[in-house]
C-alpha cells in the first residue's frame, strides 16, 4: 500500500469524472481508492461500467475498482473530488461534508453560496479561510470547496492581474467555447458542424457573477463582491477543447495596452503556487504574435493548466482589450479541483 | 440575343468571381457577356480555366466564353462586376471607369475614397449621389461603386436601424467569420480544424472605419462620417459560410432591449428596395429564439441576402447587445455588388 | 381546397419527418394534410411541437396543423409517408395498410419482408407488382412499400447498371457516411469531430443484404435474390450530408474500366422515370475528374436526387472499382419515398 | 557538450522537419546540432525562420541554431534526417551519402530504388543489409535509408503478420487519411470541411507498390518483391492526424477471422525492437470493440508509434478484413525515420 492519501471520485464514469481518474494517475500526493456512479453502474467493475471517451484506456488500478454508490458510508476516504451534476450535488456533497470528508467540487451547486470558497490558487488563495466559517455555520467536520465554471476560469487570471494593477470596473466579453464543456454525449454533431450555437444555458449568468466573487475581498468571514459590471455572450464553437474569451475592460484608472502587457508579463503567482505539484511554472503565458492565443495550439500550455493571453490592445470604447484561453476540461474543471486540493493541503486544511 | 444588359466579370475565375457568374445566371436584367482573368487564364475557355469550387458546375453559357485580359479595350460591356484583389484593382478599376464603364466592385481598394460611394441599398441608397461628384472630380464617363467588406456588411443593417431609432455612439464587436471569406485556397485546414484564428489581416480596421462612412450623412458632395467609436476583434472560425457578429452598443439615448427589438421589427426597407430583383422581401429577420442566429441555419435567409438578428438584450456595460449574421459570399460580396447595380439602374445611373 | 392528394406524414417531428414536410411543400401532386407524432407532441400545433433542425422554418401551412396520434382512425388520407423508427413501425405501418392506406416507408422494419416491395424507380420499378401479392396474402386494402437504407441507396444504381451490362458477382465496399444519417441528436460531436467511427449498428448487414433484393428478379409473385457476395464496412465521417461509397466489384464477365464508364454514360433510366415530378433529368452523373465525387460538391446533384459516380478504374484484385455518392436524407430517405409514391401513382397503384 | 551523436535535420522548417526537431528533443542517443532550410531561411535563426505549427514552441536549443544550406560541406554531422520534398531530395540526399553521411529520409525519392532499404524495424529489419550493396554499387561511404509512405505504414504491420501466418495474395484497401499528411499549408479548408476528397496524388500507386518491397524477401543483395496484387483507393478526410485503413485480404491459405485475431495477439516484435528507445512496448494493439480503431482515440497509442488494429472479421469476398491505424506524422513519418536510425545504430551501421 502506498503512502499517498486515498481519495474518491464522485460520478467517476462521466466525462469530468474520467478526467479526474486520468489526472490522478501517478499523482504524487493522492491516489484514487474509490469511485462512485449512478445506480446503473454501482457494483460493476469501473473498467466495464465506464464508456471511456478520453484517448487510450482507464488506468489499470482504477479499472479494477468496484463502482460504489454516492453514499459517504460506502467510502472510506478523507477527500473526494466531485464530478456530480448540479442537481444531485445539492444533496450528496453536503452529506459527504457532514460526514467529515473534504469535497473538492467541480459542480455549480454551491459556487455562489456565501460560505463556500470559490477557489483558484493563483487568484484568491486566501478565500480558503471561508472553510472555517462554513464548518462553524453548519457544524460540519468536512467541507465543500468549489472551483469556478470553465468559461469563467478561462478569463479570470488576466482579469485579476488587471484588477490588481489598475482597478477593474467593467467587462464585456464574448466566449468561443469548446464542445467538451458540454460533457458527453453533450452537443449534437448536427448542431455544431459548420455552425456556431450562440447560447449555452446559464453560462452568461455564471460569467457575469462568478468573477465578482472570485475577485472579491475577504472581509472577516465574508467575501465582499468586487464592484464589477459584466456583460457576457457565450458561444459554442466547433472546437474540441479550450475556451477562448475575447474581453474589453474598463479600468479603475486609464491605462494603455502597453501597461497591461507589462502587468501580465511582470505578474508572478503567489509563492505558495510554486509548491503545488500540478501548478505550471508559468501560470500565465503572454504571446505577442497577432494570431495567438488559439485553442488547438495553446490549450495545452503548462500541461493544460496555464492561461495564454494575447492581442492586448487599446480599446476605443472601454480601456483595454485582450484574448485569453484556458483548457476547459483541465484547468477549467478537473485539474482546477486537484490544484485546489493541493493548495488546501499546503494551507493545512487537509 | 437577349434584351438583357451585357455585363463583364473581372477576375471571374476566383472564388468571388465564380459567385458573380453563378448569381448572374438567369438574372432578369443582366447577362454575363465577358469574363476576365489573369495572364495564365487569358485565351482559354472559361469552363477549362476555372477550378470551380462552388457545388455543381459553371453555367453552360459562361463556360464557353473565352477569358479576356483586364483591359477595357477588350470588353464591350457597359457594366463590370469586379472580383479583383485590392492591388490590381487600384489600377484596373479606374481604367474601366475612365473608359466609360460602370464598375461595381467588391474590392477594398476604393471603399474609403471620399468620392466613391460605399453602398448598401437598405442602408445608404442616397450615397449613390457621390457618383456625380466622382465623375466631375475625375473626368470619368464611367464610375466606381464599392460594396462594404463582408464582415462590416454582416452587422451594418442592425447598426443603421439603431442609429436611426436612438442614435449610435459606441460599438464593441467580436466577429466569428467563415473560412470562405478568405477565398480559395485561403485558410489552411491545418490552421482552422479544431481551432480558431483570432486574427484576420486588416479586418479589425475595416470593421472600425467602414461603418462610419456607411452610416455617415451625405452633405452636399461629401459624406460626413458618423461620429462612432468602434472596437472590433475579428476571429476566423471553422464555419464554411456566414459571418456571425456579437455586438454591444452605446446609444444616443438610453433604450432597453425591448425598444431595440421594436425598432428591428418595425423597420421597413426604403421603398426602392422592394423593386430590386435580388432583394429579399424581408431584409432583416428577427429571431426570438435564445439560440439564434446560427451560421448554418440562418445564412441562407432571404436567399442569402437577408440579415438575421437575435439575442437582443440589455447590456450592463453599454446599452444594448445583439447578434447579427449575413452570408459573407452572397450578401457580403457578390450579391452585394449585384444589388448595388440593380439599385443604380433604378436610380438612373446605369 | 386544392386538387392535390392529401397525404399524412408519420413521425413528422423527427429529422426524416421534417424532410418529408419540407419536400412536399409545393409538390405538384401531394399535399400534407395530416402529421403525426409521439404522445408528447399529440394535440400541439406542429410549428410548436417541432424542433426544426433544417435551415429556415417549417412551411406555414403545415406549421398550423395539429399533431395527431399514429392511429389510422385519426387521419383521413389515402397515403402516408412514414418516418417512424423501426420498432413502432412494426405495428403502426401494418395498421395503416390494413385500414386501406398506402404506406410509403423509410423505416427498415419490412424492407426484407418477401411480399413488401423494396423499391427504387430507376432500379427495380417492376417490383411494385409485389403489392398485389402483399394485399392478397394479408387481406389488406392498403399496402406497404419501403425504400432502401440510405447507404445501400448511395451505391445501388451503379451496381444495377454493372449487373445489367456485365453481370455482378462480388462487391467489396467501404462507406464514408454523413452524420445526418443518424438522425437528431444522433452522433455526439465528441465522437465525430477530428475523428471517424468505423461502426454503424446494423449497417454492414443492410449493405450486404438489401442489394440482393433490390437487384433480384421478380419471378411470379416472389423476388429471387441476386446471387451476390457482398462485404461491407460502414464508417461514420465528419460530413453533414452525403454518403460516399468506395466499391470494388467482381463481374459476371471480365470488363475493363473503360467499358464500365461506357455503361454508366450510356445508361438511360426506364421511360417512366422521366414522368416522375421529383426525378432528376439525369439520375446518374458521371464525373471524369480524378477527385470526384465529393460529398459537399456532389450531394445536391439533381436536386439531391441523383447519383454521382467517378473514379471508375480497373481493380487489380476484382474487376472494376468506382466511387458513388447520393444525398442520404434526400435520395436516400425522404425523397426516395416520395419518388416511390410518384411511381406508384403512374403505375396505377395509388 | 553532450556525449550524444550530433545529427542534422534537412528541411527543418517544414511540417515534417518540425516533427523531427520536436521528437529529437531529449532523445537519449541523438541531438540536433544542425538544421537546413531553403534559400529564404538560410542564415536566419531557426526560431525566427520557422512558422511553428505544432502546439507549443520550438525547443530552446534548436531555436538558436542558424539555418544552413542543404550542402554536406556546411554540416559537420554523421547523420541527417531528411524532410526534403521529393524533387530536391533526388540530388541532395545522394550528395550527403556520397560525403559519408547516413541519410534517414522520409522522402519518396528513393523508396523503390532497388539498393535503398525501405525499412520498418518491426517489419523488415533484415533489409538493412542492402546498405552494403548500396555503398558498393555507388562508392558511397554514407548511405540512404528510407521509411515508407505514411499511408503504407499505417497498414503494413498487420499485413506482415498475416503474411507470416497465412501467406498473403491480394489486398483491397480504402484509406481515410488525415490532413496533416499533406503538410502545411497543405489542404485548403474550403476543400475538406464537411467533405471528403477521394484523391491524393500518387498515393494509390504508393499503396500498391511499397508493400511489395516491404514484405519482399532479401535474397542475396536484392529484395524479391512479395507477389501481391493490391488495389488501393486513398481518400482525404477531415481528421487532423491518423490514417485509418480498411482492408480486405486474400490469404495463401484459408483462415477465419478468429485465426487472424490470434495471429495479431500472439505476434511479438523482433527482439531487437525492444531495445530501440522510441519503440513502444506493444507495437501492435488489438482492440476488440466494434467501433475501434478511431483516429482521435487511437493515433497516440504507444506514444504515436504503435499500430492499432480492430474489426477483424471474415470477408465474404476475400478471406479476412480488418481496420488499422497509425499516426501519420509520427510513426508514418518523423518517428519512423528516428526508429530506423535507432535500429541501424544497434545493427552497427551507424
Amino acid at each position: 500500500m502506498s503512502a499517498k492519501i486515498p481519495v474518491g471520485v464522485l460520478a467517476a464514469t462521466g466525462s469530468v469524472g474520467q478526467r479526474f481518474v486520468q489526472l490522478l494517475e501517478n499523482h504524487p500526493w493522492f491516489e484514487v481508492a474509490a469511485v462512485t456512479g449512478s445506480a446503473r453502474s454501482v457494483g460493476r467493475r469501473y473498467g466495464e461500467a465506464v464508456n471511456w471517451i478520453i484517448p487510450g484506456a482507464p488506468p489499470a488500478g482504477v479499472a479494477d475498482l468496484t463502482v460504489l454508490p454516492n453514499d459517504p458510508a460506502a467510502l472510506d476516504v478523507p477527500i473526494v473530488f466531485s464530478a456530480l451534476p448540479k442537481e444531485p450535488a445539492l444533496d450528496i456533497e453536503p452529506a459527504f461534508a457532514a460526514a467529515g470528508v473534504a469535497v473538492l467540487t467541480n459542480a455549480s451547486a454551491f459556487r455562489m453560496t456565501p460560505d463556500v470558497p470559490l477557489l483558484i490558487p493563483e487568484v484568491n488563495a486566501e478565500h480558503a479561510a471561508l472553510i472555517k466559517t462554513q464548518q462553524a455555520n453548519r457544524g460540519w467536520s468536512g467541507f465543500i470547496v468549489a472551483n469556478a465554471n470553465c468559461s469563467t476560469t478561462s478569463v479570470i487570471l488576466p482579469l485579476k492581474i488587471l484588477q490588481q494593477a489598475f482597478g477593474l470596473e467593467t467587462v464585456i466579453m464574448v466566449t468561443m467555447q469548446a464542445i467538451s464543456g458540454a460533457g458527453y454525449p453533450g452537443v449534437s454533431a448536427m448542431d455544431i458542424m459548420d455552425n456556431i450555437i450562440p447560447h449555452i444555458g446559464g453560462e452568461d449568468r455564471k460569467l457575469e457573477t462568478e468573477p465578482t466573487k472570485l475577485l472579491g475581498a475577504l472581509a472577516g468571514d465574508v467575501i465582499a463582491p468586487a464592484p464589477l459590471r459584466i456583460s457576457a455572450q457565450a458561444n459554442r464553437v466547433p472546437v474540441i477543447d479550450g475556451h477562448l474569451v475575447s474581453a474589453s475592460v474598463g479600468l479603475g484608472r486609464r491605462a494603455a495596452a502597453a501597461e497591461a502587457i507589462d502587468a501580465f508579463c511582470s505578474w508572478a503567482p503567489p509563492a505558495i503556487c510554486s509548491e503545488l505539484p500540478s501548478s505550471p511554472r508559468l501560470p500565465l503565458v503572454y504571446r505577442p504574435e497577432p494570431d495567438r492565443p488559439q485553442p488547438r495550439r495553446d490549450r495545452d500550455a503548462g500541461n493544460g493548466n496555464a492561461w495564454v493571453v494575447g492581442k492586448v490592445r487599446d480599446c476605443d470604447v472601454l480601456d483595454v482589450r485582450f484574448l485569453s484561453i484556458a483548457h476547459n476540461t483541465l484547468r477549467g474543471a478537473a485539474s482546477g479541483s486537484i490544484l485546489n486540493a493541493e493548495l488546501l493541503k499546503l494551507q493545512g486544511y487537509l
